[in-house]
């Protein structure tokens, strides 16, 4: 998937290039720069530093040995976290269901009560802890949660002091049927998510959507109608889907609305039940692969300027250009809300 | 832009890879294949055969001597009409604005009074008859059109026996400035068209968009919504947003709205005033690139299988999917027409 960045770089536009090159996939210095031009209603967020955004995709276990695993996968995700901040991350981006397997046999064993807490959810309580101690924003991947009778596949978004600022269940559940290749019925044992997700954060305004979300462009658009700047996707496409639609879909929703996604994938497991395409990546608002991993266990570590978001929406004003006379994209719980 | 080809080619997923394929950018034979699996509200429109879709970039000649080179510009897209046609095409697809160099200056000089016909629009006068005589389908490309006081970049449809079957004036027109790369104001001589536009023909429900109208998904979303199988683009993108988004944009449209998009820019010509990018593409539903070609003067035949936009869609239902109770795309026109 290199391929993209490299037709990218080759061409002409030696500005772009210049733009591109300056986000290099490896880790860079701390440097920190002021926030300028953010959208009025939003700029008081953005009054010390942009963030760094750290993507780490960690491995699934495949094993269903339950308890030893996710205490094994819980420690992973932590040291990893740790070591993202020490370089300067101040925005931590796990995988969909990292503390679990991806299968619907495990979904219920591996389940947590988040809104109970403590030791009846000892992966967000990690998340929690981690963030406060560091002193970043973490949006914490997924994890399948239990509510009552009913499981979810949950993203948990916890603020700099720990507290959890949202919480997204997944909206659209991943049933696909691409015989001979992918055939997966999440439905089988999830329930879907009631609500979009948009959270205010130090870092900025992040839209939450988990995988097979990232298919389904409305979602995208009504995140960046209520001023997302950010878009986080942790996924788990697999190697049909992969290789055909994940990075597609990120460069199409971030070009589309004009903000940066990102999107963090477990690391490849060819043992496993479920085999995870990887290639975690952050993607800039002109829909350029600003830094991208291969499949293995890996930390990316990235810089977003949203300043860049307003050059790019003056260059085209897609937002003023809409024939609102002739098509409408409606937020209805939005507009319930009003 | 042949990278995103060989990189779902080197995919393992075998099935694709065949049928990627099959849909060689060489002319291939003149076979023809029964249709299956059309929406039953369509089903009555392909009781034949599915079409060969002809892709033809030509010059836009940059020089302002206005008759003779519209003159021979008419000429040499008839003369690659006939040629596609004898090559088995069933539906030919023209670039944008191919009567004429792509400026203010020119759209003036160049328009047509369409409405008018005969001798005050030599351009459509000509489409009209070779698909008649050919008993083709032509989605005409566009050329300036002029209407009372009003200039528009208009696309005409031609049916297999040379009617006008839809006119379709760029919805969005192109104001864009990406400082030091590309700065052009349609607005300043063009007006905006009032209505989307789909069209049944011989080959197909047909959504039609041109150039910057695909930068609007909605667009799309509603052409998907109201059954189009094929999305054409006639377009010209330019050397700064053409690398960036010509491809991203049509398989964008294609995977979101798993339907096939065709588009067909004029050749570049570097002593032009407006550089345009090339590269006219058919991509599969799947968002897949099935024929492309590089910048050149060029006439690319590929197949097009619509009863594939059943399988895909099964594949991946999109449509049930979608959360109605939390957005919802408004198709005004067809709102205030029931």
């Amino acid at each position: 998937m290199k391929s993209a960045v490299s037709s990218l770089l080759s061409s002409k536009n030696s500005a772009f290039s210049r733009s591109f090159l300056q986000h290099s996939s490896k880790p860079i210095s701390q440097t920190t720069f002021l926030i300028s031009n953010i959208p009025q209603n939003t700029r008081n967020l953005y009054n010390q530093s942009y963030p760094k955004l750290q993507i780490r995709p960690i491995s699934t276990e495949s094993s269903l040995s339950v308890t030893p695993d996710k205490e094994r996968n819980i420690k992973n995700a932590q040291k990893a976290i740790e070591e993202a901040a020490q370089k300067g991350a101040q925005l931590v981006l796990l995988p969909e269901i990292w503390n679990s397997p991806y299968s619907n046999d495990s979904f219920p064993v591996y389940a947590e009560d988040i809104d109970a807490g403590g030791d009846a959810s000892p992966s967000t309580a990690m998340l929690s802890e981690v963030a406060s101690h560091l002193k970043i924003t973490i949006v914490g991947g997924s994890i399948p949660e239990c509510c009552g009778d009913k499981l979810y596949n949950t993203c948990c978004v916890f603020g700099s002091d720990g507290t959890l600022k949202a919480k997204h269940r997944k909206i659209h559940l991943f049933d696909v049927d691409i015989p001979g290749k992918i055939t997966f019925m999440e439905s089988k044992t999830l329930t879907a998510g009631e609500t979009p997700t948009v959270v205010d954060t130090d870092v900025g305004r992040i839209g939450i959507g988990i995988c097979y979300d990232i298919r389904f462009t409305e979602l995208a658009m009504i995140y960046a109608a209520r001023g997302a700047h950010l878009i986080c996707y942790p996924g788990a496409f697999n190697m049909t889907t992969g290789p055909l639609h994940w990075e597609l879909s990120q460069r199409a929703r971030a070009m589309d609305n004009q903000l940066y996604v990102a999107t963090c994938s477990p690391a490849r497991d060819p043992r496993a039940g479920y085999v995870a395409w990887g290639h975690s990546t952050l993607v800039g608002p002109f829909g350029e692969v600003l830094a991208t991993t291969e499949h293995e266990e890996d930390i990316l570590i990235a810089e977003i300027d949203y300043s860049i978001l307003e050059q790019r929406r003056a260059s085209l004003p897609f937002t003023k250009q809409r024939r609102g006379d002739l098509y409408k994209l409606v937020d209805i719980q939005r507009l319930n809300s009003h």
